[in-house]
């Protein structure tokens, strides 16, 4: 069964976005192997959606290696890195059960050298709080939106400033909310032009999507770039 | 087949709001019995939805009889009406393309003897559209507003007027819009609490829940004040 | 992560209705610090959908202060309110199992000093046990009436009486129910004209909206009169 | 390509209800081969959902064997019944649009030896127009039903009578109605025990349902009854 | 809060089918109350979708009156009845995982006077299990037939029968079998007229529709004979 | 703007079935440059959901070069094929509106050099039609059943035969039937194993899988033949 | 209750495909007694979806006459095929998390007498994985393809392997993916032609269609040969 | 009725995007005001999603001042942009079918002082095609992909590139396609990270939204960029 798992080391040269690690219905023991086979490499990893139960049955020596955290449900390999760039993508939510979508946002950027601060609990019902902030978010070239129920911050968000909206619908809500299908078709139908969208929930991807759009704008590490020109 | 229609002339006095007449699926035949069952009873009597070519195949007596407007597709019975509330209602709504079914809730309301003015273009993608009138908006104890594609606006409005918001999605948008689906799914979802909902496009059934809501405060009729209390 | 929660004290006098707070998604501490950060400000506060092991949960000092209701899963911050209005709103609902809703709505509405009676198992199946009690219940201006499976008691229950209609479709049934989105599909589609709809299981959302269009008939508290005018 | 037509003509005396000949997707030649096959074997037969343009394409020669309907969109070949059984199923149908549905299920009726009665518009918005009637529609052992919108008709009716209640669902409406989904999801979920439905505007089907519910009761042709026999 | 239950002992006379107690959502103390209620007034009255451990947490006075079934989930009060009639209607089950739904129609049939008997696990596969037995299934006059998944068995009884065919689909399956919806569909869509359908995994809802349609043949109680002409 | 037409000769070679050509959307002028093309290189090609005005509005001298047949809409250029394989795959449609489907499955199979018999008007209403053709039917090693409304066909058929069946749900049907989704997931959720399926009314697609199921057995064209092995 | 169960010893002989067992919704009992039955008419007998729990749940004696594997779910009664074919089939799977789908279908493949290999992560997220092994893949005359989230690996697979690709959607994936209806919805809608379709996680299914494909290529067990021509 | 209509001009200075009109639901007479409109503000503006019927109806003056392109459905008032910028961002779609998307997209770019090379023709389905244009596809910093079926283009695409991969979900297709939906959610859900996705067909939207992600690196209008810093 080894040969099941087949690591693509190559994705960050090719695609601007470091291989990443999805817990969801993989074994604790193939998370081991996968971690050994990382460290033999010298490679730093992330890993999403890493519940508190997964963590806990993992080897003691590979937990070790990893800098785990809880809420967001990310784990990092390879610890901090060195070069951080800020004033480039800011992360935005409507409400206090959106956090940990937003951290696990939060974490891919800073995993991928981007440092990018958290406005919290701005939801539209009380707009003053939105527009208290608003100078501030519209300076940021990427901003990532999360909200549920149904979404109205993308639109009101996307009118008002001149960065790329990515947003994250989550599944905050209930009856019609539909487990973030309201919000999701919400952001996709918005009355702002240029709002993306991605998968509900999916602050990992968002991220993702940050990276590519400012891959040309941040501080690539060294070996990324001589890959990406070789 | 002449049994097949049975007005409910008593629906006024009983629910707040008149019999009208919902002409989809009706002949013209049927259309025009139906005017002349009325007018031998002295009832004003509103119809909706009736398109164009529907009322140009009634009779000419009875099409004489009507105030028929193609805009809001509505027709009414029985000339104006002699007594009319205002600052009880607003019409509000987010695009061009919604005007249709604004116009079909202030002929409804005009129809009820209530006066309701219109605001329109005040989408939450420019947001100072919006707030340049909110103030005056805010006036009034009932607002029907009306929007299509993500529905923002019902969130918006809601948390910035005490007033009851009763939201018409409109079927406007294409792809996830769904016909109106999503901005309806928006509206129920709302973060902003008191948003109450009709159906898609349902400008005439906004207008009779607004009459319900303001039965208390308008000036009644007489003849329903009796009915009622009878 | 102090600053995401950000409370918004004015939304009563600019909306007519207090902030409240939705405990799903939220941790004890975050509870926990919202009670002691309104009652540092003497704002009384409800919260909705407190399950009982979250309320278990919370600080002995802070469950001393919340009046906690498990079938409605509510609690209250501040005391019951001074002055009462009764005979504006009634809620009514179809069947036993609805009666969480139907407390829901009733202890929000006592919050905002509204005396709401209940009207309870007057499903259709039985017709004579609403038209019973049809008469009073059609002495209300606002009636709340909650319904679940195929919710055909908003039709009948529009049909008869002059109020305001607020349908809340509720979660009850199997199969084609699909957890209320059958009820509140036939909320919107009710050949009743003027029926109004929030959310399924949205006892909360309905009781705004009743207190939104009764708002300028009950006896408003002082403050909330003078912030208005101001 | 003769061979894809292939009649069953022994389907009466097997299944208690007669062959008949769904005519969408059947080009005039179809029609006009089945009209004639028929004919050669002395069979009755009814076709339903007959456009005007469909019946208008066929021979002169197959018209002349037809009675045509167009409202119901139903052609009979083989003239009347001769003995008719009455008291045994009434229609009862919501709206004046749901006419041609309500007299399709009559015309299968007659066809099949019952005469049905037809009680129209008495949609439950204003119910005194139902009750009035209730009592003469209780006196029947089948009852087919038909409603659109919201479909609460249903409910109301099963729970005052004996009889088996049919549901036939209308795609009248708009919105969320979604073309008779609404309405049928109704009639499932009803909370009214003992409701049985049938597909979307399927007057016939419900037909078909009440002749195999009454077949024990009504007359049975000879020759059916010594085919079932055999 | 006594007074949200209100029993509707006249509902046999009214309907043909007596009142039952639907028991998700009901405290045991509210299925307590309603047992006391209905032996002082000497009711016998069915409970369905009973789980076990509600019945286990019943007084054990209540415990004792009843005749429970864990398998059907559905409890009887009142012992057994009297007189019944067979070879009125048959149960047909096209898997053994659909035995559950089965019982629950044949113990609703029974508690109201008629033995049917049970042909288990003659699904659509293999046909020949259908069609050794099909003989003796064609002479009921009323077959409720379950299936799940594609929901096949409906399409090919009914085309081989001539008793009325009430089709309960069942929510056997998995993937787009949607919890019993495919089969839904299948048997509303069936190519065979006259199928009738009632609501997913609805045994008791079907046993109520064959009692409707059974009311004139089988034997009525006396009571309910002289209410009904009364 | 020719860029944008780029064949794919290679695709029999590498794929086992033929470049063809899917109309809609493609203007007259693109599908006149694509018969050029195709002419230039020698190439025979297969043109499906060709409408009628599409092939009035190809240039004359294009028109001449096709094999049109407007019932299945398909286009064929380069004449019929010189070697044809028979008793390989059985067409097989429930009832005769399925028609078209099936001979665009007919079509597409002899211009890839197989004949298939049609077996129309089977479908399970009468099953006496299936069985008294199913031994010749199930000397086929594959089996296209075409089938609409509730697709029992598939689950019969299958549950009869050693062939391998690949179920072509079709859009005939009304209401809940939804332009083929229940005859689809009816096939996906069949009860006898190892029924595959294609999209609604693709009997181009059913065709090539049959192409891949026997290529190993049919006889290959000899260019083919030496392109996969070269 | 011994009736409820027939078993379908003939299948194999009339379809291709032995009887199995789908566990779900069997109790222990009416297991052991499937196993006892099976024995004692000499039948190998494959058990699907049989939870750890359930297999714990049967008698020992059964268990010892299983050969059960936990992660497939999948248990076989009467020993390992003697005869096995390779190079008919190969399983293929987009990521780790499939492997159970996989190995169903391998077990299945491996009782009915075929040996197919597994070629693991091979998503097209990095094309290298998959084109580094299509050759190979490609020599295969049947595919059976499994993939989650999007599933574009069929599309993919499909364009370049001229074997018949069996697609089997998987649940892995959260938000949209909607429990594999997107992966099934993407493999029904693929771009390339001839993809035949299984429900969502049905490798058991996926198999048995392999088996049919495969019937007249694959060395078939004597008994069975004479089955079918007997 | 001339207040309805409330322009923007403000928007690009603000969210980076000019105000756009979607002229769906706008009559003739709307669109000749809004074009004077800005004609005397000297304002240049883009018209989306305008047939050729309402080109036709706009005054003959109106139509002079118009750059109308039918197959892109867009028309741009004030005249080609005065410096372009290249290298920045490509259109890749899958088939033929898609090209009036793809210069939707084109043309909005163009209006924006963005040149956009269209790749056409690339689908999976013949991957041959896509990787011999990989290495041009992966030099542009944003890439906006149109598919319609089932969308695996999206993935492989993003699997390859280093760019921002914007995916317009395309209604090209039929049957489970479902207009759209299925390309939507297989964007949505793909398994290569960084997908972006906007509404379906929305290709106005996918070049704003390229728009906003390239603001910082494109050559700025001087009006513009005093407006933004302003």
């Amino acid at each position: 069964m080894s040969d099941v798992i087949c690591m693509d080391w190559r994705r960050e040269a090719r695609t601007g976005v470091a291989e990443a690690v999805f817990c969801p219905g993989k074994t604790p023991d193939q998370i081991n192997r996968i971690v050994h086979l990382a460290s033999r490499n010298s490679q730093r990893l992330l890993f999403t959606r890493m519940e508190d139960q997964t963590f806990g049955c993992l080897d003691a020596g590979v937990r070790a290696l990893l800098d785990y955290d809880p809420l967001s449900r990310t784990a990092i390999l390879g610890g901090p890195p060195q070069r951080t760039a800020s004033k480039l993508a800011a992360v935005v939510c409507a409400g206090t059960s959106d956090t940990p979508i937003a951290l696990e946002a939060c974490r891919t950027l800073a995993f991928n050298h981007i440092d990018a601060p958290l406005f919290g609990d701005v939801g539209v019902a009380g707009l003053w709080r939105l527009l208290d902030r608003i100078d501030e978010i519209a300076s940021y070239p990427v901003i990532i939106a999360i909200a549920g129920m149904e979404g109205a911050l993308f639109s009101v968000l996307a009118g008002a400033v001149p960065g790329l909206v990515i947003a994250v619908p989550s599944s905050i809500g209930y009856g019609v909310a539909q487990g973030g299908i309201t919000a999701l078709h919400s952001a996709l139908a918005s009355c702002a032009p240029g709002v993306v969208v991605v998968n509900i929930d999916n602050g990992f991807g968002a991220a993702c999507a940050a990276l590519k759009a400012l891959r040309w704008r941040m501080p690539m590490p060294d070996a990324a770039r001589q890959d990406a020109s070789g």
